[in-house]
């Protein structure tokens, strides 16, 4: 681990960002159409390694459906509109409309109206009812009042999604969530996120979690590094956290916790650099928040947008680009990395001749900075 | 101490400002709420550790007090427009309305008003009657001339404050002030500054002074850089001077001088980075000039900028962005790291699992240079 | 060869661009008129080691003719509208005419219409006709198809050009190109690539090519990196692939094989990196496409622009600078680099004291990104 | 020294623009008016180390007497305007008003007036009459021709200035200057340039040169780099010059040969720096094309930008600042570095602690790229 010297009492690391890196060629190619990118967690088999992230500007039952369908994965946030309000449609239209300078102040009155555990098992229903694998996320914060109501809704994968969550969190004021002991009394199994570095995942880890959300506000929407001064850039993120897979999986005799990058994955091309430094699989926002079908209606926020006293994320337009089956596989009338994703790593993969996604885990990279 | 040639006949290290880093979040979290953020100074005790840099359009008599109520400290300027003139609001309003080609000019002519020194005694007498803890603050040149005067006025806390101020100043034409014996013989503690290095921090830690202000013309209104080709990034030069705190602690048997961080900090970020990187405190220009209540009125300037040969700033337009109490406690409405500051620092402690300030200072910072 | 950690569970190696770097004058200085740049592959020789580069808006035959006559080499692209149309000025028209956010989708239709062997028959008869020596490209996929057609039409060097040429294509639904049995068989000598890196460009040295063209979607019309997250930097591509010409000079025998840098050399300061690391000749696209005979008519586009499924690059405007000689030759009038390219490339190896391109290989350069 | 692999074939050093580095302070400070920035090379002597450029934008018979009675040197351009027309009023005139895309045509007309050795003789016979020191330049190309009657006009220092000059220039087709030789035989002092490197420097140092020019285009007007692919940065290249100035004089026994930064100083901070890493002096082009006096009229170009084949620089408008004797000694009312030159050195070196221009080409510099 190579670290320099800030100043006399301080060292620190260097550390790299998707867009620092750039995927190499190697000596083989292969068609894309040889190319597997399926992806299984625990019973579960997908087609794709996507999975929509659980922000109400992207993932509405209906898109979670759609996504399921499509073969990827699509993940309900709990404690969005969708569980606060019986018909959210009129709030997703009043934040649309929002000026810039009085969204925040507006959303953060919309969603302090309470989450409705009934809403929560009708719209887990509703995913159900599809016949498509049901995944929806909670806080740490909150996982402690729903996760009862969540798994008698059903679900088959439970997130616990926070900007950072740990292992060992401490609280004078009330008795924090057990991570280990509650995820060994869940009999669903459990994504839990996102962490940022070797340690944070491998204590995650060490919970019994099936998979570990790879991020830190790296996102499109967030701006966490210019209020908290905490960011964690996602190739090295990565790259850690696929370490700590490797050194886990060695001290449990074999268990594999996946590995999901989440955050800052904008264009296809962001998208393969995941996979090429670890990840098994990706969650996506704003790039689907681009779908002619995401709630959005062509804006993309989260929950840090709207947190009632230290908003740090805004309500960003990512326009809408196109069908999310076309955002997915194509084809693409354009060349910017935002339509064919699935296409795009394919002939990523294709190009430096790899014929999975675990092999392409070891594809070189170099370290080449954007011009200009 | 790693360093590069820059040819031949030089060699030079590599130093980094606060935008070079950022924090990484640890294996563990904590609840914002069980965060202290005390800081005290000598006798002094502060719920916050920001102090209100002496500045005129940052520090007038009433929000030196208002800073005081809310927990930190404001400085005020004994060579600022309260000290030239009986009543400076006139002053201040043409200032803001100064079109930008003729401000420098027309400040260098406002600010040669001489100071008086009745208006010196009757500013702090304003400031202790409030009950609030007082501090002044005087260029090293003028601080044999006015500092009895601000003794007998009344202080609590004495700042010396300049673009460079060193423990040996070699002059010709006048006796330089001796810091060492200056310090001595007042019965006041002294925040000196600023420095920005490893050994002019370390002299000045021998003087005798209870703090040390960390920079050098880092600020939001300052152009040192171009103008003296003299910069010194904040994020090393904290780290050096803590460093220096740590040898000086050594060899004056336990004497903990505190390093106080002075320019460069435009958002919670900067702040909670100065932190990370071994600062006991903080001093605070742009970030506070912005409040409803601060006397620039949406605009900000140092001492730098009116220099009557030499100026080496400018005035700049910084906008009004909340009241002060908002500014430092939120709650916010925005996400720029402009408001809630203090709700910001428990933020970052929080999620990076330290519960005081001296602990923080241990936390792990990366290289990670901005995109784009 | 020197690496970086990326995290954990990666390492990565830095790569330069021909913006990182810059020549450097050395202790001789020369007269440019004393300057050769003489290039010679196989059996042919030029005046000018400068080749266009096979693109619909860069070469038609017409302008293969002229760059023959200017003392280089212009190669036809046998998949362009030439080839599909009996008169492809209307396309040429439309193309040019065709608003910014139709035209990926309006090409991938053009470009649909068939290839006829009789144009590419008449096409190769008319350059031939003018005395210059004639190349062709095909695409890999292509080249099993056409290349006897191609080669009963005449030809002199062959091109096998695609965004990445492997030695080792794996398919499984049709016999990839074996091209070392290829190459063997074909009676002309074959130019083939990009490659850009090291061990993929040995191998294709291996299959007894005349020369590599090295590069991968570097070019100012491709978004590669954006779309498919791999990229190679051209200034270590080509001292890769000049290092490989070395170690496979060695292992044939003395067998010398032509590096040739393709992509990202918009200017003439571009042009001279080139061969500062390592090339002998260089492929031009946007460069020349800036002539006023280019059948762009001031446009720029490759086929990565209408991929059917995933296009991977812009139709950008380029505009018309000079006539081809004027560009080549000079004199110029404008400073940007865009002219007098021939003039550019001798004053550059006179002013560090290189009399032929072989020995301006190791003319020193340094690592110097720009500023601002 | 340090440097890193390019790719396989090739290697480089990293090197730093001025722009990349910055002084620091020291633990000593001193008074401004206490700093001596005399200079003297051979038998004259200067109150201040700067060189006006011989560029018609900046050096006119009128502004060499201006700049030495202000304590400086003006060195005239005996290839320029003055000395191809009787009055070049008009032409200068002409040159403000162009159209930019005309601008670089028309030029290259006006420059090909022949030069009038009378007009060489009466040029320096006005400035010789005031009393200031006398210096006039000639490219290396026209020294030969033009060298007696320079000589006989009577000059006190020749400078021999191109865009690079060699010890050992290799010429087929006409006999090159041997400098070595030449300068021995004249009897006034030669300074010499530019060259950027250590080997190149010092090369000229063993020609007897007094002083050595320190730059290769890299001055505001200069597009070098993008068409040449040649680049110095100035840090680097003083520091690697100022070394050949320490070795030259160990093998000279003695001879200390003047190092002159010429280039890249576009601010007073830049003009520190270049002391800062070894320079004896400065030689300004734009920094003083700003003067109201100066023969530009706001307007700054060199001669590279009317080569008549093929130019590499801009007529560029810098706009006109303040009178000459303001800029270099203020006093200021603008922030930006471009006035008050001579104060803005004195107070650099007196921060930092140094007395004479010597002493400071030790102070400490570090690394620090611009921020944003």
């Amino acid at each position: 681990m190579s670290d320099v010297e800030i100043g006399r009492a301080k060292r620190a690391r260097r550390v790299y960002a998707f867009d620092d890196i750039a995927i190499v060629p190697s000596r083989r190619t292969r068609d894309p159409q040889d190319v597997s990118v399926n992806w299984g967690i625990d019973a579960y088999q997908f087609s794709i390694p996507f999975i929509a992230a659980p922000m109400d500007s992207v993932v509405s039952p209906a898109t979670a459906i759609l996504m399921g369908k499509l073969g990827g994965l699509g993940v309900l946030d709990l404690e969005g509109l969708w569980t606060r309000y019986e018909d959210p449609e009129p709030m997703f239209a009043e934040i649309r409309a929002l000026p810039p300078a009085a969204a925040i102040r507006r959303m953060q009155v919309i969603y302090t109206e309470p989450i409705k555990p009934e809403l929560v098992i009708s719209r887990l229903a509703e995913i159900r009812a599809s016949g498509v694998t049901v995944a929806a996320a909670l806080s740490p914060q909150r996982t402690q009042e729903l996760h009862k109501t969540v798994v008698e809704a059903g679900v088959d994968l439970f997130v616990i999604r926070g900007t950072t969550v740990s292992a060992e969190h401490v609280s004078k004021n009330q008795e924090p969530l057990n991570l280990k002991k509650f995820i060994y009394e869940l009999d669903v199994p459990v994504i839990v996120g996102g962490a940022a570095g070797y340690t944070p995942a491998l204590h995650l880890m060490r919970t019994g979690a099936a998979g570990v959300l790879v991020g830190f506000g790296g996102g499109a929407a967030s701006t966490t590094r210019a209020s908290l001064g905490i960011h964690a850039p996602m190739a090295t993120a990565v790259a850690d956290v696929a370490g700590a897979r490797r050194d886990y999986m060695d001290e449990s005799g074999g268990r594999y916790v996946h590995v999901i990058a989440d955050g800052g994955l904008g264009t296809s091309g962001d998208i393969a650099k995941a996979f090429s430094v670890g990840a098994d699989a990706v969650m996506l926002g704003s790039t689907l928040a681009r779908a002619t079908e995401a709630p959005g209606g062509g804006w993309h926020w989260g929950t840090e947008a709207h947190h009632s006293e230290f908003p740090r994320g805004n309500r960003v337009e990512v326009g809408q680009v196109a069908p999310l089956e076309q955002i997915l596989f194509g084809p693409s009338t354009v060349a910017d990395g935002t339509v064919n994703l699935v296409g795009a790593l394919r002939r990523s993969m294709a190009t430096t001749g790899y014929s999975d996604l675990k092999e392409f885990q070891r594809v070189e990279v170099v370290v080449a900075p954007y011009q200009k």
